[in-house]
């Protein structure tokens, strides 16, 4: 499924969602795409060469760890862009809905070595 | 005030908003501006045509009437993708609060020609 013409409700769609660091993607606006995911526990250290990166908490909290800076908390309704370049590092001790937005193609552990966290952020 | 590094809050902006129809930057991702807005009443017919835009609902509820098929209504964490240029009027019977997404430099009023309702999408 692809640019779904249709309302899209965000809780919805993350109803549907079981796993942690499983982004999916439910809308694309130009070349963007609109992410859904669920964290928990500690992601990897990475960062994206090419574009910055949108987080928009839903519930819950998160931190983004940032290399050289002060780590970010996001509470509901609250947003940050990492920039592009930028080692980020998402953790959450508590499960955590967030939107993110990056270009489609984005890889969500950017430079990082492939892991079992590399996800393909399939449409839902 | 250009790409804040700084954790936004979405309500903390919108309670700074008094005007209906006068979008507000408050985030950059790439090219692309987040907004955020106060809707009342009825927009002007228009379209965008080199971009989609980007409508997502907070608080309230809102119309986005389409040329040509049926128009969509949208409430709090809702959202829509109205496609580049497809004719289209935002309306709401009451205050409904949004978060849109567009690139730098998009017209609110897109086609329309300038009116009173066209607004300089300020950084807040």
């Amino acid at each position: 499924m692809a640019r779904p013409d249709t309302v899209v409700n965000l809780a919805d769609k993350l109803a549907q969602i079981a796993e942690h660091w499983s982004p999916r993607t439910v809308g694309q606006l130009n070349d963007l795409h609109i992410k859904v995911v669920k964290l928990q526990g500690e992601f990897v250290w990475h960062q994206h060469d090419d574009t910055d990166e949108f987080f928009l908490v839903l519930s819950g909290k998160m931190t983004i760890q940032l290399a050289d800076r002060e780590d970010v908390t996001l509470g509901a309704g609250e947003f940050f862009i990492v920039p592009k370049g930028v080692q980020h590092r998402p953790v959450a001790a508590h499960e955590c809905e967030v939107v993110l937005l990056e270009p489609a193609g984005t890889v969500n552990t950017g430079d990082a070595e492939s892991s079992e966290l590399t996800a393909d952020p399939a449409w839902l």
